[in-house]
């Protein structure tokens, strides 16, 4: 026989028990730290209409889907067929397109707000990377029905919740509003029909500076004053100060944005401060508490182009980019349903989190090293029933080689005790080292 | 704006929070009682190579792959393309193609026996049919390294033990052997090279009857004979009497077959005779024991071809077909490893018992009815918090409506107490109903 490729196709893994240990711990305490916030589960298919995923709102995930080929097609094509019209379904590429869906599809069987907690696996074609895969798993959580910041600043403390949970800390929330950087557009001379275009290119500042986004707002077009404008206005309004004082200077710059963008950056500001206040308390009476720090920040973006309120990032020291991001949607919804719908997500990059993550390593209990010409099965499956009475877990070893390398390796694969078994009847239970 | 259709796919379905909790209760009791049998968890990719899906070992599942179209073709095929060559990927259809892969590739890192627990979606693009769907979840454990039936009798006992931890009871497990089957086939005249072809007919003997059986076997070509000598056979060795004379005879009626399989069936039934002695004491304990029963059935054959020795199945009163099956598989692991490596499993329907599962119901815990205009977003966060102490779960649900449909309604979705909220403060916690 031939030994055949056994890899895990390009841009894949495979988890071994160890990974696939710390990742369910890991959702386990999101989960349960999200449903402590009313956020319930709901799961959708792996597989959406091809029609539904390439709706326009995707972004550039939408060059990325994997196409599903229709069943009973003529195993030869006719000549001119066009491959776009083979795929009929695609695999969904992140939890929001099929959370809109199910929204649209059962909204008068949910509560209003609804808060749905969404754990799964997306999959995008991207080109293979280190750290990077083509198969990952999104954290979400959304309020739909929710048109007050309420919902906002109930995702924000619940996001800093699940991420204390997994020890996750200390992490620094940065917070905007979509409104707030048109206005900022609108301020530095750029037409109204040009802003998704301006903030493409305000969206690299992090990674070409403001020189590099003034050259490509040139580039594209913008006159030479919109670049110097914008640095202008998000200078002024971030140099120094509290979120409050950003947040006034912002009324007094910006005459033509709503009262309601500021007043609801103060209320989510507000909520953050008054659950830092209680985390000290909760610290002063020893009870421990992950630390965490936010800002107000005019030059967040956000990728997508749904986005229509607040938007936000969670960021941690050790990760490049963001640990959590999300934002208000509220056109979005609707684009299934016919009318308009408020609603309001973060989703935690889970294999960003998974990797800082500290939860404790899993016991694998009791290895029953049994002799396995010298024991009759039913005797061995019986010694391990009654050590396994209880919950503790108990596997079944055949005994091989030197005792001393045996016991070395079990103890490194995360076993914590021993039993010999050589004969009809099992010896005294012992620790591991 | 018009309303889309918002269903998911055809043939697959969305999962309600009421439907997410039990199956997520359900997954994480199966895998804890696996855990204590030493099975760990494996994760692989949902995408698999198109050729190592179709390598003529999945049966019927092959004609059912979900195929995914190479990225980056020209959108206008050539004339005379070939359908099969524009896919390079296909959705699993089961969890032993991957397992059997991830084997292959990981041998040196892991430990032997292997213990595999996988637990997950696969995908087959099958007719759509009442309880069906096109994507279901598939629970295996798969004992990899252990050529003793030791394997059998650990993975039958993990079995009734998961099944048990879910309330599924009472469990008959029907047991066989393909070299006893084959043994049948040969002592009813079938030449060795169509064992396979006898093995398709015998297995609709449930569905059929031996009329049906007699005539299919008599239409492709057997002699009137071999359905004649088989049914007398089966009907020999299985009139009446318990596992170890049915054992007896089989070693009588069939001089051919190897004194190991009978020896090795024999361990098995001692072993699970054993099980139900200690479940009895435990009962006599006041300690709860599901019951389960079991019998050596000739006439089981399991559908796939690759099954080498004992072969198995569980049964439930309310279930059609069986809520468990599997058996050993020696020469399946070998063919991606280019050497022989024995092999055992068994697979829960998990879509089957999640429907008779018993698990209690979760408890949604507090909501904290506020009124909407007249309390500041932070109070009601902070009033949340302070409720939310502990493991508790506490949801913010705007106060509307009348009162007391209100509350029948939060007392309907599983919700236990609520706490009025329509100023600065919190009125008492009261339960509901």
């Amino acid at each position: 026989m031939a030994k055949l490729d056994t890899g895990p196709p390009r841009g894949t893994r495979d988890l071994f028990p160890d990974a696939v240990a710390k990742r369910e711990a890991v959702i386990s305490r999101l989960a349960d730290s999200y449903a402590r916030f009313g956020f319930r589960r709901i799961e959708t298919p792996a597989l959406e209409d091809i029609s539904r995923l390439s709706w326009g709102e995707g972004g550039d995930n939408e060059k990325l889907i994997y196409r599903v080929m229709r069943r009973g097609l003529d195993p030869v094509l006719a000549d001119g067929t066009n491959v776009s019209g083979l795929a009929d379904l695609g695999l969904r590429y992140d939890l929001t397109v099929p959370l809109t869906r199910f929204y649209a599809n059962n909204q008068g069987r949910l509560p209003s707000p609804f808060r749905a907690m969404q754990i799964g696996p997306v999959w995008r074609a991207e080109r293979p990377q280190k750290g990077r895969y083509r198969q990952f798993t999104q954290c979400d959580i959304d309020t739909i029905g929710e048109p007050s910041v309420i919902a906002e600043a109930e995702l924000l403390e619940g996001t800093l919740a699940a991420l204390a949970a997994i020890g996750v800390a200390p992490v620094r929330v940065r917070l905007n509003d979509r409104r707030l950087l048109a206005a900022i557009a609108t301020e530095a001379g750029v037409p109204a029909e040009a802003t998704g275009t301006f903030l493409v290119v305000l969206d690299k500042l992090d990674k070409i500076g403001w020189e590099g986004v003034k050259a490509e707002l040139a580039g594209r077009g913008f006159g030479a004053q919109v670049g110097e404008r914008c640095e202008g206005t998000v200078g002024l309004l971030s140099a120094g100060g509290d979120p409050s004082s950003i947040l006034e200077r912002a009324a007094d710059l910006l005459p033509g944005l709503e009262r309601d963008v500021i007043d609801g950056l103060a209320t989510t500001t507000e909520s953050l401060g008054r659950l830092r206040q209680d985390a000290v308390k909760a610290a002063e009476n020893g009870t421990t508490q992950e630390s965490f720090s936010w800002a107000v920040d005019p030059t967040i973006v956000r990728g997508m182009g749904y986005y229509t309120g607040q938007i936000f990032e969670v960021e941690h020291p050790e990760v490049n980019g963001s640990v959590a991001g999300g934002g208000r949607y509220d056109g979005l919804v609707g684009r299934s349903l016919g009318k308009e719908v408020p609603a309001c997500g973060i989703s935690i990059g889970f294999d960003r989190v998974v990797d800082l993550a500290v939860v404790p390593p899993p016991d694998l209990g009791v290895a029953l090293l049994y002799a396995r010409d010298a024991v009759p099965a039913p005797d061995v499956l019986a010694a391990a029933r009654r050590l396994r009475s209880g919950s503790r877990a108990v596997a079944l070893v055949p005994r091989r080689g030197q005792m001393r390398v045996q016991l070395d390796a079990l103890k490194e694969d995360g076993y914590s005790s021993f039993v010999l078994m050589e004969n009809g009847s099992p010896g005294e239970e012992r620790p591991l080292r």
